[in-house]
């Protein structure tokens, strides 16, 4: 298996350019005081749809259609982001877009998923859902849409840290959460041909370490039940073949406890004035736990994947007050 | 009295431009096809300190150091976005600013406020923290900034609609929150000047409604006691003079149920992805009521105040489910 390399995320960045928001890098000047170091954040929540998983979907579904691959229809089995991402991109192109779901898809979810044109095909449970995707896709003119192990979808995600790290300059550190891989491996792939000196980073949740587990083993391992994470975007319970020849050549990978989850969560949200998920605001533990081994001042890139939150979790996470405890690097 | 006019606006922005985010004005798709009109909204969240107050505090103490006013001390009576914004300004100017509140103050907001280099004097309540500040106004060489009842502040709250407008083109309306009536006050004699045909309108709690009844009554009506709305930033017990003759002239005004603010400060977190308060999110039930009078498409601009917000009032924005509800003329 070769793996996706720059060249990929050029490409894709090219492709999907005309369609896709260059979100904003943001920074707050009293976290970067407080912490000693400069931390910048690519704001993927500002992207169409709420999350940076429209740039695979795009990606593959352009190179799909150059090549004559494209049908009639694409198909993905998903209840989160990338459902919202698969039905957004085909309306683009023009092809119909069937997403099979567990019924307990959020409403607010579902109802995005229709505007955006996309049949929703609701199941008892996820593996019900899984097992349709695989029937629908074996018909002619259809295209399976996976949400991470597909070396166009990693291309595509890795154009989200190609942008920031074209504004930023040259960093330390990059930094972005794993649930299937697709983000983490775009991100390494565009920061080692970028600024080859930088740490890049995995980051996940402590009750859904998968990922973890499988790079300490060297073999993929998944997880059994779901888990019960805030950070339901990194909930995924294995990662792909494709992802993880990347995850493994990572120069670090941090798994946050749930509470830190949270604390980060609310500090992103107050500090920065956007409305950031869970998923990702969880990287902030792992940058201060890297800060401290760091000896010099650091400039960071922290991949803000998205921002689709629905009441429920929004209820959790503002649950306990964790804007009383500043942050430091010494929490 | 003379009234606060547009040249004064201009000014303030000329003075202070060098010292804030000309902020972003940002649409939502979703909500713009939902509603039939375009809805544009100027993102004062994202302004230092994170609400609009910085505007006038800045052009205040900047115009009184033009004129040989400014000694070397500011105080305010404020445990909210006011105290920053003067903390801010001071430290920007290099005078000494004590800020006097009650203990009440969030520690969040009291962190923030000594952050930018302020003394903060906390009182058992808020009204000895307003007779100690009347007490230290009395000095010489000591600026006392008023929150909202001062040309100088409402001139420069006025930059932030000329901002947008400059931006967003002709409009059909504006919509601004109502609490002392400075940000109010400024948006109209932005837009009376910009595009004069644009209706200008006010949006209050509904139990905090000092400023409709005192429209209604034409004399300025105190709220006797502290109102427990979501919408903070619009629980000023009484307007003043020189806000109230703006307030006189608007087109509409607005009062709003706590439930409805509830809904579009929860709504508009979502589809804008911003960390935004209820006191400015609860515009949008206003624009709602006045869109359905309206015969054609109409392009409106709504002016988001800030984004500070406790885990206490993030607890209670996010109670209830209110995204299972999608927004519509209807509701």
């Amino acid at each position: 298996m070769s793996n996706v390399i720059f060249s990929d995320v050029q490409a894709a960045k090219k492709r999907i350019r005309p369609f896709i928001n260059n979100t904003p890098v943001l920074e707050s000047q009293l976290l970067n005081r407080w912490l000693g170091h400069k931390i910048m954040f690519k704001a993927e929540c500002f992207q169409t749809t709420g999350a940076f998983k429209l740039r695979g979907a795009l990606n593959m579904m352009l190179k799909a259609k150059e090549e004559g691959r494209l049908g009639n229809q694409v198909v993905a089995s998903s209840s989160g982001n990338h459902a919202q991402a698969v039905a957004y991109a085909a309306n683009i192109l023009g092809v119909k877009a069937t997403i099979y779901s567990g019924q307990n898809i959020s409403k607010v979810k579902a109802a995005a998923t229709q505007y955006y044109g996309a049949t929703l095909d609701l199941s008892a449970t996820r593996k019900e859902a899984d097992e349709k995707v695989a029937e629908a896709a074996k018909k002619v003119g259809v295209l399976w849409m996976p949400p991470f192990n597909h070396r166009d979808i990693i291309a595509g995600q890795g154009t989200a840290a190609l942008e920031a790290l074209e504004k930023t300059g040259e960093v330390n550190g990059v930094f972005a959460p794993v649930g299937g891989g697709g983000l983490i491996s775009g991100s390494l792939i565009s920061t080692r041909y970028m600024y080859p000196k930088a740490s890049v980073i995995g980051v996940e949740p402590l009750v859904a370490n998968d990922a973890a587990e499988s790079i300490r083993s060297g073999v993929i391992q998944s997880l059994t039940t779901q888990p019960n994470t805030l950070a339901d975007g990194a909930a995924t319970l294995q990662v792909g073949e494709e992802t993880f020849a990347h995850l493994q050549v990572l120069d670090g990978f941090y798994e946050v406890a749930e509470t830190k989850i949270a604390y980060w969560t609310q500090w992103l949200q107050h500090l920065l004035k956007i409305h950031v998920e869970p998923t990702c605001a969880m990287t902030m533990a792992a940058v201060v736990e890297w800060l401290k081994l760091q000896n010099s001042e650091q400039k960071v890139l922290v991949i803000l994947s998205g921002g689709n939150i629905d009441q429920q979790k929004m209820l959790k996470i503002w649950q306990d007050d964790h804007l009383q405890q500043i942050p430091s690097l010494l929490i």
